[in-house]
């Protein structure tokens, strides 16, 4: 166990090791860093993190982070708010965005179903997806989630939710990344990019 | 330019993201766990951050990091006080308290002699550090700062100042770092290394 020379400095190391990725020394070198620091920056930092956290707000419609009740993404009439994609969490929203390739809405989803986490269909923004469906307005929905058991899992539950509705549903393809050779691309999706092949256009 | 959905997230990510070794993906993970966490985890967390920085004392001897005047070391009567470790900073100490090899106590420079960054001898505790051991009591002091060019000019510099008095000084052995094998190490360490051999105990 190390030993800190000052009980402040323990605190504030344990406190920067319970954040996910950082471990006891690399909390100590960022908190040594912090001391450094003239105490205005300090203050700065701290603020902004309590600000973020009691002032942030989550949009109404598609839950995302956003700074007002209806994000700027779900207010701007230029978008097509027809199209809906369903992604996990904010981070997707911004890999999605950073494309430039989709000019749809989004709604964050919070998670996925995980009966190993204990996390359930309850515990997500499902029902209020279903909700803005069921309202009429949306011709496709996109579930774009991982590629795994859970993403998996939390796809086929919504598209049985969604089965009453005349909505078309879709999911994003899956195939061999851009710029990877095909020789180091695993199996499963080596498979799955030939059985779900896209047409050539030879025009 | 990475686009946050919230003005509040981008500014706690943009303080994150100022911390040495944190780019702006870390950071955002950072600050989304933070933001997952309950508000009472947080104040936590920032203010762990405020106190440290506000609160925080240098000890008055040796100038480590310390919750009271004089630190926890330096008022430690079963340490030898006869002699003293001077190294760059407050890891430097914990890294030798964690060997349990050493009984003496510290002096912290807070810092290397570099031109390059331009730091000066008077930008360290070096002129307290000879005060120290003008005042007697002192047997020796031993230079255990980095095997760098800022680490020996600081021990040339030290080993001047401390000239006119009569202690003893000694600099930390270099040699092959234990459980390496010769053939990996680097010339400039073997030849050290056999240049300051020690002699062996035939007993």
């Amino acid at each position: 166990m190390q030993q800190y020379p000052s009980a402040l400095l323990q605190r504030a190391v344990d406190e920067f090791s319970r954040l996910p990725g950082i471990g006891s020394k690399t909390a100590l070198r960022l908190v040594l860093n912090l001391l450094k620091q003239p105490e205005e920056s300090v203050e700065h930092f701290t603020s902004a993190i309590s600000h973020l956290r009691k002032d942030i707000k989550y949009c109404s419609v598609c839950h995302n982070i956003s700074d007002t009740d209806v994000c700027s993404i779900c207010s701007d009439s230029h978008r097509d708010h027809g199209l809906v994609c369903v992604v996990e969490n904010v981070q997707d929203v911004m890999a999605i965005e950073n494309t430039q390739q989709y000019d749809g809405l989004y709604h964050v989803l919070g998670g996925l179903i995980s009966p190993m986490e204990g996390i359930g269909p309850g515990d997500l923004q499902i029902a209020s997806l279903v909700e803005r469906v069921a309202k009429g307005g949306i011709r496709e929905v996109i579930l774009a989630l991982s590629s795994t058991m859970e993403g998996d899992t939390t796809s086929f539950y919504i598209s049985r939710q969604l089965k009453p509705y005349p909505v078309k549903l879709s999911v994003i393809s899956r195939g061999i990344s851009v710029g990877n050779e095909l020789e180091y691309t695993d199996e499963v999706t080596l498979g799955r990019s030939i059985v779900s092949r896209t047409p050539l256009d030879k025009s």
